[in-house]
C-alpha cells in the first residue's frame, strides 16, 4: 500500500507542478508580459491546463484512488495520507466530468479575454470586451452541463470556490447582512460630515508609498528571500510555492488608500499560502481550504489589523515622518477616523468596510441573472449602473469605473464574488477566537508586534492547507458554521463609535 | 496526408508550448524569482521537461513522421511543411535516445546548480559550487553515452548547440584565429598607451544608463509592446514567443561599458527571434538555426554596429548630453578609440573584440580536458588561473572573477562556449554580404537609421527560423562555410588603424 501511495503522491506532484506553473504564467501575464505576448500565452496556458487535466483524469489515477481507499480510511482522518487520498478522490471525481478540450478552451478563452479586458478597461469600452465575456459565459454553461444539477445551476459555479456551499445559503447570509447594513449605512449617511478623509488625498510619490508599505508588511511576515511585491492593474496574490509568494498592488499618486490597504490585503492571502506545512508541498493539499477562508485572512490583515487603532498607534508616527506635508497636522485619532470613513463609492476594492458588501451583493445578483438567462450581456452595463444607484445611491460615470472594474469575469471566474463577503464574515468569527486565545494581542500591535497573530493563524488554519473542507476547517478554527453575528457586532461597535450612533 | 500533417503540427505545437513555458520559467528564475523559490522551481522545470520529452518521444509521433516522410519529400525543400517534417524527424531521432528520467534529472540538477552558482559567485566560493558542477558533469557523461560515439566524445555536446559541427573543425577554426590574434594582440600591447578609456569609468546612475540604452535599442527594433529589458546577474536573451522578447542586462554604476554594449548584444539575439516568420509560430522551427548563427547576430549589433564610427556619429552627441560630466571634454574620435581599447582583462563578456576569443579558447580547452577525464573539477580554478596567465598575461584575484564568472556550466551547458567565437567569425562574413547588398548602410547609421540592416537580416536569415541546418543557412546567407578571413581582416583593419600598426 505504501508503494501505491508513493506512486499516487508522485503522480500528483507532477500535476501540482504543472498547475503551479500555470499560476506563474498567469502572474507573469498580469505583471510582466508585454501586451503582444497575450496570444502565445493563451495557447501556453491552454496547453498546460489540458496536459495537467489529462494527466489527472486518467483511469490510472482512478485505479490508484480505488485501491488506496481502504488504506486512507484506516488512517487518522487528519493524517497527511488520509487527507491526500480523500481530497484527490473528490477532485478526481469532479475533474473527470469535464472534457479536457473544454478545460483547455476555458483557459485559452479566459487568457485572451483577460488581455482584452485590460485594454477595454483602459479605454472604458465595454463593447470591446462584451464578445469575450460572452465566450466565457457560454463556456460556463457548457461547464455547468458537465455536472448533475444542484438545487440551482449556480451551485456548480459556487462549488469551485467554496466547496459544498449552496447558492441558497449564500443568499440567506447576504440577506442577513443587508438587513443590518442598510440601516447602519443610512444612519451613518446622515452624519457623513462627521469624518473627513481629505488627508488621504494629495501627492504621494510611488516609491515612497512602496517603501512605507514594505515597512508594514515586513512586520507581518513578508521577507525578501521568499516574497515579491509588484504593481499591476488589478491587484492579486499568487505563488509558485509556499517559499515563493508573489503579491501585487496598485499605486495612485494622488490617493494613498489603495496601495496601503490593498498591500495588507494581499499580504493576508500570501501569509495563508506561505504558512502551509512543508509536508504538503507538491500535493493538491498545498493551498488554502477555500476562497471564503482565504478572504477571511486578507480582510483580517487589511481591516481588523490594518484599520485598527492599536495598529496605527505604532505606525502613525512613521507615516507622519514619511509624508509630513499630509499628516503633520492630523492627529492619530483623526487619521483613524479618516481611514474608516464610510462613503458610498464606485470601486469595490477601495470601498469602506460597510459599503463593501453592497458591491458584492450587486455582483452576486447580476451573476445569477446572467446564469438564469434573465440578463443579456448587452444590458449588463445598464443593469450595473441601475443597481449602483439603487444600493449605493451613486451614478456611474463610465464603464471603467463600473462594470469593467473587476478582473474576475474576464478570467472566467463566475461564482467567485460572494466569497469576499463570506470572508468578511469569517474574518470576524476567527478574530473573536484569536483575541480570546491571545490576551494582549492588541497591546502587541501597539508595539509593532504581529507574529503572535500570524503564528496562531498558522497553527489553527494555515498549516493544514486544503486538508479539510471549508465546513471542517470552520469547525476546527471557530467551532461552528458561518455566522454573521460577530461581523455585524464589530461593524456596529466600530462605526457606531466613530460616527457617534446610538447602539 | 494533410490530415496527418495537421495532426503532427498540432502535436508539435503542444510540445512547443511546453518548451516555451520552460523558457519563461527560466527567465523568471533569473530575473524575478525570490531565492527561496529555487527548490520548487527546479521540480517544476524538471516536470515540464519530462512531460514535453515524453510527449515528443512517443511512438505515435514516430509513426506520424514515418507516414509523412514521402509527403515531405514530395514538397519543395524549403516549404514550411517539408522543413517541419524534416527537422522534427531529426529532433525525434535524437530525443528518443535520451531517457525521460535522465532529461528530467538534468533539468532539475541544473536549476538547483544555477541557484547555488549565483550564491557561490557572490561570495567567490568555488567549493560551494563544485559538487553541483560535478553532478552536471556526471549527467553529461550519462547523456553522451546515449549517443553513438562521434569522432570524439565532445562532438555529442557540440551538436546540441551547433548541429553537425565537429570538435575537430572547431579546434581548427580556433587555431586559425589564435595564429592571427596572438601577434595582433602582442603588437597592440606594445602600444597599449595609445588608447585611453578612462572616460568609461566614473559614476553612471542606473536609471540614466537604462534610459540611454533604451534610446539606442529602440532604434534597432526594441518595442515596448513586445519586448522587455530587465537587470540580471548574468545577461541573456529569452522569449515566450516572437512577440514577447525578453532581454536582460547588467548595470555597473562605475562603468558604462557592460550595460551599453551588453544590451545591444542581447538585442541582436532578440531581433533574430523576433524576426522568425509568424508562419512558424508554435512549431519547432520557431527559433534561430544554431547558437553560432545566433551569436553572429548579437555580436554584429554589439560590435560591427555598436562599436563603429558611423554609429557614434549619430549617438555620441546624445551620450554627451546624457553624461556631460564624463564626455563633454572627450571628442567623438577619442570616444571611438576608448570603446575599442584592446586590453587583456578578467571578464569575458566585457572583453574587447580581440582578446574576447582567447577567453573562449581557454574555456573550450578546459571543457575538453574535463570531458576527456584529464582535468578534475577540484583542479579547475587553478587550471583556469594558469591559462589566464598564459593567454592573457593576467592574474585572477578570485574565483568570482575567474572560473565562477559564467553561468553556462551551472546551467549544464557544456559545449556551448565555442559558438561565441563562431558567431564572431560568422558575423563578419554576413557583414561583408550585407554591406555589398546595402550601399549606403553606414551613411544610414550616421542618421540613426538601422531598419535597412534589420530588414536585410530578417529577409536573409531571421524569417527562416530553424528551417535550415547551420551549414545550409550559411550557404544561403553568405554562400559558403565558416571562414575566419573576413573576421581577421576586419580586426586587423580596425584595430590596426586605431593603434597605428603597419598592415
Amino acid at each position: 500500500m505504501e508503494a501505491k501511495y508513493n506512486e499516487l503522491r508522485s503522480r500528483l506532484a507532477e500535476i501540482h507542478d504543472l498547475n503551479k506553473v500555470g499560476w506563474v504564467l498567469s502572474w507573469d501575464q498580469r505583471t510582466m508580459m508585454p501586451p503582444k505576448g497575450a496570444k502565445a500565452r493563451a495557447e501556453q496556458m491552454a496547453t498546460l491546463g489540458r496536459v495537467a487535466h489529462e494527466k489527472f483524469t486518467g483511469d490510472d489515477i482512478g485505479r490508484l484512488l480505488d485501491e488506496l481507499r481502504p488504506y486512507g480510511e484506516s488512517l487518522p482522518y487528519d493524517s497527511n495520507e488520509a487527507s491526500l487520498i480523500r481530497v484527490a478522490r473528490r477532485d478526481w471525481d469532479k475533474a473527470r466530468r469535464v472534457p479536457g478540450d473544454l478545460r483547455a478552451e476555458m483557459t485559452r478563452t479566459a487568457a485572451l479575454a483577460n488581455a482584452v479586458w485590460a485594454e477595454a478597461r483602459k479605454t472604458s469600452n465595454f463593447g470591446l470586451f462584451q464578445p469575450h465575456l460572452q465566450k466565457n459565459v457560454d463556456l460556463k454553461f457548457r461547464y455547468m452541463e458537465c455536472f448533475d444539477e444542484g438545487d440551482e445551476p449556480y451551485d456548480v459555479l459556487l462549488d469551485d470556490y467554496e466547496q459544498g456551499m449552496k447558492t441558497a445559503q449564500v443568499r440567506q447570509v447576504l440577506e442577513d447582512l443587508k438587513r443590518d447594513l442598510v440601516p447602519l449605512i443610512a444612519a451613518i449617511g446622515e452624519r457623513a460630515d462627521a469624518v473627513d478623509n481629505a488627508c488621504m488625498y494629495g501627492h504621494f510619490p510611488v516609491e515612497k508609498q512602496r517603501a512605507f508599505v514594505l515597512g508594514i508588511i515586513r512586520r507581518f511576515g513578508f521577507a525578501d528571500e521568499s516574497w515579491r511585491l509588484d504593481p499591476t492593474v488589478h491587484p492579486f496574490a499568487s505563488n509558485s510555492s509556499p517559499s515563493d509568494i508573489r503579491i501585487t498592488t496598485r499605486y495612485y499618486e494622488n490617493y494613498l488608500g489603495p496601495a496601503l490597504f490593498g498591500s495588507m490585503h494581499e499580504t493576508g492571502h500570501g501569509l495563508y499560502e506561505n504558512g502551509v506545512s512543508p509536508d504538503l508541498e507538491r500535493t493538491p493539499l498545498c493551498r488554502g481550504a477555500s476562497l471564503g477562508l482565504h478572504e477571511s485572512q486578507s480582510r483580517m490583515w487589511e481591516n481588523l489589523v490594518g484599520r485598527s487603532r492599536p495598529f496605527w498607534q505604532h505606525f502613525y508616527p512613521q507615516l507622519q515622518a514619511a509624508f509630513p506635508e499630509h499628516f503633520a497636522k492630523v492627529d492619530a485619532e483623526a487619521f483613524y477616523r479618516a481611514i474608516n470613513k464610510v462613503e458610498p463609492s464606485l470601486i469595490r476594492v477601495e470601498a469602506d468596510e460597510a459599503t463593501y458588501n453592497l458591491h458584492i451583493i450587486l455582483r452576486f445578483e447580476l451573476e445569477q441573472e446572467i446564469i438564469n438567462g434573465k440578463l443579456k450581456l448587452g444590458d449588463l452595463p445598464e443593469a450595473w449602473n441601475a443597481r449602483m444607484k439603487d444600493y449605493l445611491g451613486i451614478a456611474v460615470p463610465d464603464d471603467a469605473r463600473g462594470v469593467l472594474q473587476d478582473i474576475h469575469w474576464s478570467a472566467g471566474s463566475l461564482g467567485y464574488f460572494a466569497t469576499y463577503s463570506l470572508g468578511n464574515i469569517i474574518s470576524c468569527q476567527i478574530w473573536e477566537k484569536a483575541r480570546t486565545a491571545l490576551p494582549g494581542l492588541e497591546d502587541g500591535f501597539e508595539q509593532g508586534e504581529f507574529m503572535g497573530l500570524r503564528e496562531w493563524l498558522r497553527e489553527n488554519l494555515h498549516r493544514h492547507g486544503r486538508k479539510f473542507t471549508p465546513t471542517e476547517a470552520m469547525e476546527r478554527v471557530v467551532g461552528g458554521p458561518i455566522d454573521v453575528g460577530p461581523y455585524v457586532r464589530y461593524l456596529k461597535a466600530k462605526l457606531g463609535g466613530i460616527y457617534g450612533l446610538e447602539n
